[in-house]
């Protein structure tokens, strides 16, 4: 895990190299006019489509959504997909049921993306394109580089659902171009400052549950931090939006039953500022971890994954666990 | 709590009582031709949107997914929401982030019906047509006889999309008119019948964390199983689609996590036998609550849900604490 995590500030070059070929690729296959775009995932690839839901709605000006595959596998729902593009992420390219899924879609009508790290995959088959993530063999249980290059390619695919946006007004929150020009290095001065998230691990090393929250783009961060930890330690962390945890979830944050805030350097964070008050009134735990500040968004949000990374792997070490292979976790995950 | 759980047969009925003239309603506002259908809300309206994703998804033939308001209240994006019908839910018709943000998506071509249980709602004033749940006042903190009456609505404006599907074929899985018939009777039933419940709670009182598992509609009654349960009595209970859990989480069950097993009568039950034989091989804790066999899906899993509010009761009262009113919170949230 601690190699593979080093490895991203090469992998995440490596896809903004593509980012313009890959944009090209994808607006050819874009339908028109677009009815809207729906994502189709699983694990750490669910929680990178949650952030390509948010930057998709926003900068194509139609709506998106996250998909339910068991509308497909287990009820064989019948719907016309028309209209629609539909993002199918997979690590390894090979989960039946999104493979699956993805040709029953296709066969209806909808245009399909498939974001993999391995050519020549099953998922391959049944896509109209393939965009590759590029990030070499990865053998840890918990998926780190090739979670932040599927965040990388999502940017290149929001940007090519804005620049293909029928009425070009002011796109909204789009950074456009270069947005990711800082990553790399925001990545590579995270990766060489383990420190906070050394220290916050040695104050929770004996948690067994935890909330972690972020709003807007950085929920998607919130959730990715919370499986990490869930998968390497054990731990009950939830991950979960700033506003939800305020519709009755708050109820299970105490002294002693912390939360971790996730800030995304965005408009959402507006939130944060209110809820940490709330918390401090109330006594309860809360905790946060530094990243480079002036970065725009989407840039700032795959930092502080890299960041929920780091956290995930100090507290497994300090459990006396290993990261690397967690008890009964295996690396492909074959759902139907 | 306990009185208000003690009205579902009634309030229940009166929402079947209505349901054709609902529908009728519901048909007079749809988008020809449909797009998309979307949801709207937070918290345990929120987990009643989930089931309606499903099911309407399933009936109208189209997308269907679940809405990030912050994407309008603080990122003020401008989409197109031509040829979508929104389905926004909030029993107290005053969140003002769904208010607004219904305000918003009409105003860019969506269709918007608002279910809510209070009539003359400021959301009633943003809406096209207004449905009411006709509860009666709600004043326990945990939402109960108004969420049951919410999933008994968004049956009937599944069953309303289903009838202005353009190509009549065999609607999958679409029960048709009659499908809630057994439902009173079986609320009651489960209501009459607390004891599998306060013996779950008497084995469960000490805990800290728990997972309730679920798929397809049953994913439904597990996050809001898991919300009651939070709201209660401050145990992290998590939601989670079983084929989520697969992917990563089910460490926190090998961790000492119990999971509670939420069965929906419908074809995504067969993931449950599976999750049985594997959670039994590995020694992990699990639990289940009868409800009463032979019910349409639909029905089942209203039911459910029912069970689930009698386990948050239950378990409150065996650790000491006031189910009606938990600490820190209030019956309204005001999220922006």
């Amino acid at each position: 895990m601690t190699a593979e995590m080093a490895e991203q500030p090469g992998v995440l070059a490596g896809v903004l190299r593509r980012a313009e070929a890959d944009a090209e690729a994808i607006r050819a296959v874009l339908p028109h006019p677009l009815a809207g775009t729906m994502f189709l995932a699983r694990g750490s690839s669910d929680n990178a489509a949650v952030f390509g839901r948010y930057l998709v709605e926003l900068r194509s000006g139609r709506p998106a959504g996250l998909m339910a595959p068991s509308l497909y596998t287990r009820y064989h729902a019948e719907v016309d997909w028309s209209g629609y593009l539909v993002v199918a992420l997979s690590q390894s390219g090979a989960t039946p049921e999104i493979v699956r899924t993805c040709a029953d879609l296709r066969a209806a009508g909808a245009r399909v993306i498939g974001l993999t790290n391995l050519p020549g995959s099953p998922l391959a088959q049944v896509v109209d394109r393939e965009l590759l993530a590029g990030a070499g063999p990865e053998r840890a249980v918990p998926a780190t580089k090739t979670v932040t290059a599927q965040l990388a390619l999502l940017v290149t695919v929001a940007s090519a659902l804005a620049t293909a946006r029928p009425q070009t007004g002011p796109a909204t929150s789009a950074t456009g171009d270069g947005e990711l020009a800082g990553l790399c290095a925001a990545v590579s001065s995270v990766l060489d400052d383990p420190g906070p998230a050394q220290r916050l691990a040695a104050q929770w090393q004996g948690l067994d549950r935890l909330i972690v929250a972020g709003r807007g783009l950085a929920y998607a961060a919130a959730l990715e931090t919370a499986l990490k930890i869930k998968e390497t330690t054990g731990i009950l962390a939830e991950g979960i939006s700033t506003a939800d945890l305020l519709h009755g979830p708050i109820a299970t944050v105490y002294a002693g039953a912390p939360v971790l805030l996730i800030e995304g350097g965005g408009p959402a964070d507006t939130d944060l500022a209110d809820l940490r008050n709330l918390l401090t009134a109330r006594g309860a735990e809360q905790g946060g971890l530094p990243v480079p500040q002036g970065l725009p968004e989407t840039a700032q949000v795959i930092t502080a994954v890299v960041r929920g990374q780091q956290l995930a792997r100090e507290l497994a070490l300090a459990r006396g666990a290993d990261p690397d292979a967690p008890a009964h976790l295996s690396k492909v995950t074959a759902t139907t």
